[in-house]
């Protein structure tokens, strides 16, 4: 058997995702690719003394990729099968950067009120493996995943901080080992970017900056081919979700569970207002970032629901 | 030992918080009371054939209340421990209502769209205990919880169907057994009400309308003294949470995180930026309604976190 | 001729609107009345070294009313046709109040940063009859309005610093001398409340707090029998308007050009979709508030393009 | 005196704004070129018979450009002065597009609901000068105005129908005739783009769809050099504006008023709590758009409040 085969980040980072960069690997479906990525902040933040406001460049969450996967045409559906995230450092980052954040004014938001001071946390892997900056604290369990992950969009470049219906950085929990990510492929190759490791988030993400880290995403492509969806889909064991991300955040929700609503009528077979009322009933419905340009908010309905031989 | 005191709903009903309401019964702190609930409906939707628009009143979500609790002054907090809830009934309805609803415009939202269709559910108790219109088309565990429960603003009066700082109908599944919700006392006596019982609902209540059923409610009031909280929390074994209620939904994730790091600074002794850190690491933030006038959105985090003599 | 009858705020003042408050008079449609109002501070504020947070009550914008209209039944609309606004005092009072206003983070939409500084600024009517506070830095020309306008809701209790489908704190200039505001009858009576005079205010009122005056408005009122409206509407002698209220802002916005739509459907023949593009290529739409519980946002029709008996 | 220079649109055309298009034309500060514009439906909808969803190609808005400006350098400001605008055919379309608009759901705020009707309205140019498709229902005076207009961004590509920090599809009728457009300068040369002609349009653009006309605008560009502008500003002969653009809409009003405090404050010497007065008491707000992907709000202050030298 064949080493797995390695992809690195390659300077000058991809800080967007669009159709514009030059591909940097290609990648056949069912083969297993080591996507090895930069964390957020390229790795320039290591001491609680570092200024954030001036050690960061102009642009941060640097991407791997474009990554082309072999025959993928617009209309299909690339599946990101995670096998495996694994954390490549023994310490991740956190920071409170000015005017950015979930509870403080920002940019798209702003107020005429001082910003919240400038602050890093360093935190260290511990012996039990949790990451802590003072384990007299508080310690975090890793729960590894990728923050950011997508293709290129048809038409524009966005930012590597704007999550939307190309995936991007959606900041969920759920993009972790085990699972599979549904993206839409909107140019030929699909051109798959992904970056933004985190050793550990909560949900939303409340001050903008989760555990950074960088990391190791063992990575299987699958095509669908002609099947396209209009916004990313997460398949885990147990559950089926839905993220969408919009502003303001009841549109992100409206997004989730209408979609997930067409899943059920489409590819499940229940009517339409059955599927209304399932969702209803027993759906789940949580927030990854209350952060970034657009909210993120993941509708998901556990798979002891969905018919039998369909599931 | 005497029997549990039964309070029962008196015709008219209530349909908004607020003192301007004659008290309905006086109850001391530490005394074990029943209170029954209508259904959100009055039980006045038994058939598929029922028509919402036609056999519904002008107010609904009836209330039973106010309860008096003795010796509640303003500034105090009211804890209601939930020790049980009963469903009274073997079925529970769901209603797809012209206007209302998480994926239909509304009055509130409106467009020049028509509306979705009427439309009744009549969910059956199985002899699993599951709740079903059609098992062959999905069940639902039955996991009751109070969609709607709260005290009496200062000032306003506020409809039964809607969630704010009172509490109120905030559709928040963590209303359940063996969990405590606290509420601000902002009148003598806290003035507490309660109603709109869910067999169950998933999070969001993506329809408008849960798995609507008449229940009882046996809970225990407690008193902390001078002790004012802005917004509701609620705690169970496991965790510790806020429900933040506003609109555009991301007003209320940011009242429930902000809520969440005030409390953890002022009663468990974090540092505000250290609690910033722990909630952005470790939070969950789930949407209990996304249907509502106000949206309601919980903050939680695991007690694991909390200092042992303070959790 | 008789005198024109004064009606007077008498303390307790109403800070909320509701049928729970007594009659303060009765008026009959036709008569006119001159309504006197206290400043939304009650005349608290006097000088640049008063303390907002330490001179203010705990409730402000003190209304006066409930005025009963005779004859007045739920489903009919009152109309306020304003004769008149009068300032009664030389000096305005504006001030910037912690965590409220356009440009800060408030109770509503929380954050973790510090307040605004708290500020107070006296205005004095100047020779030529404009506002400053130091006619070197700028001067406001005089266009008093009353801020806070409504009936009472039929089952709640408002705070009168809400604006809403009765009116209430809506903030809208437009509501001035020469306008007929039309406004819901929801209970018995109609129970008129007003407040909140302006000597001037902007659009949005950036920082939440106009040049705040008392005043007397000369108001007759008229009764158009079984005519209900959803949401209050002004007609200038140029112009027809509708103010919707709501959060997020964009509600606002479809709620007024959803019933500008409406109105010209069902009283003036337009065909809907008509209407609809009607409005899209003339209506206006601009900010009456940005600050308040509900944003304020008013759509205009010129009435050159109504049908000429209609209009 | 040599004619003027004409720059005329060239297949295909670009349907968004970013650096990644070559350069269509290159003109000197002080020039006045003449700049013709596509509609934006690429004068494809001609008949009352078209079916948009049919005719209408994947993308919409097409633009002229990039034009780049010579001597522009990242940090600049460039100012589109915009000396006429003249319509180029003597009929405009306009359309209800399913799942476009103000007052229906859309896929950024998804409902269940059927959308509203495909229509086509063709308005002649009357021989008054107005616009009418029935002048017996209504005609509309010109007003004609570049409904988009924006530099690229330093790293998006943003699509066409996006407004934001760069212009964009702000639909502001003030982009018109007399006006001065101050745009920021993020990528060398500054790439200027136009189009999207509006022979007229309401506050707001209702129904999305304006009255779409091909044209001609007649430019002449000025550099400010090294002075960087955050957001998009308007200057009149008898205002100053800031447009904002963001959601909800009241991120979009709090960055127009917020950037014309700080204007105020940094280029006319108020101080900035004197600043927040001013647009309190005298500040103009109203809604370019509340149906592109981001929604446009302007803030205007009068010219006789700014300090005599300054103004």
């Amino acid at each position: 058997m064949s080493p797995i085969r390695e992809i690195r980040p390659v300077q000058p980072y991809p800080y967007a995702m669009g159709k514009y960069y030059e591909p940097l690997a290609v990648v056949a479906p069912g083969e297993v690719v080591d996507v090895y990525t930069e964390d957020a902040f390229e790795g320039r933040i290591t001491s609680t003394d570092d200024k954030p406001t001036q050690v960061l460049g102009k642009y941060v969450n640097p991407q791997t990729g474009p990554i082309i996967v072999e025959g993928a045409e617009v209309g299909d559906t690339l599946i990101a099968h995670i096998e495996d995230i694994e954390l490549t450092r023994d310490f991740a980052v956190s920071l409170l950067i000015p005017g950015f954040g979930g509870l403080t004014s920002s940019r798209l938001a702003p107020s005429l009120q001082e910003p919240l001071p400038e602050k890093v946390w360093i935190y260290q892997r511990q012996p039990d493996g949790r990451f802590a900056y003072d384990p007299e604290i508080f310690s975090i369990t890793a729960k590894p995943f990728m923050g950011t992950i997508g293709t290129a969009p048809d038409l524009e470049m966005l930012s590597a901080l704007t999550p939307f219906d190309h995936g991007g950085n959606m900041d969920v929990p759920d993009v972790c080992a085990g699972n599979a990510v549904h993206l839409p492929v909107r140019v030929p190759g699909a051109m798959f970017f992904t970056g933004d490791c985190h050793a550990a988030q909560g949900e939303g993400e409340a001050c903008g900056v989760a555990l950074e880290i960088s990391g190791r995403l063992r990575v299987r492509f699958e095509l669908v081919k002609n099947a396209p969806i209009e916004w990313p889909r997460i398949v885990s064991p147990q559950e089926i979700m839905v993220a969408g991300s919009a502003r303001p955040m009841e549109n992100a929700a409206k997004i989730a569970y209408s979609e997930l609503v067409y899943w059920l009528e489409n590819e499940y077979g229940f009517d339409r207002w059955d599927a209304y009322q399932l969702v209803t009933q027993a759906g789940k419905l949580y927030v990854g970032n209350m952060v970034d340009t657009y909210y993120t908010v993941v509708a998901k309905l556990d798979r002891q629901y969905l018919p039998p031989a369909a599931g």
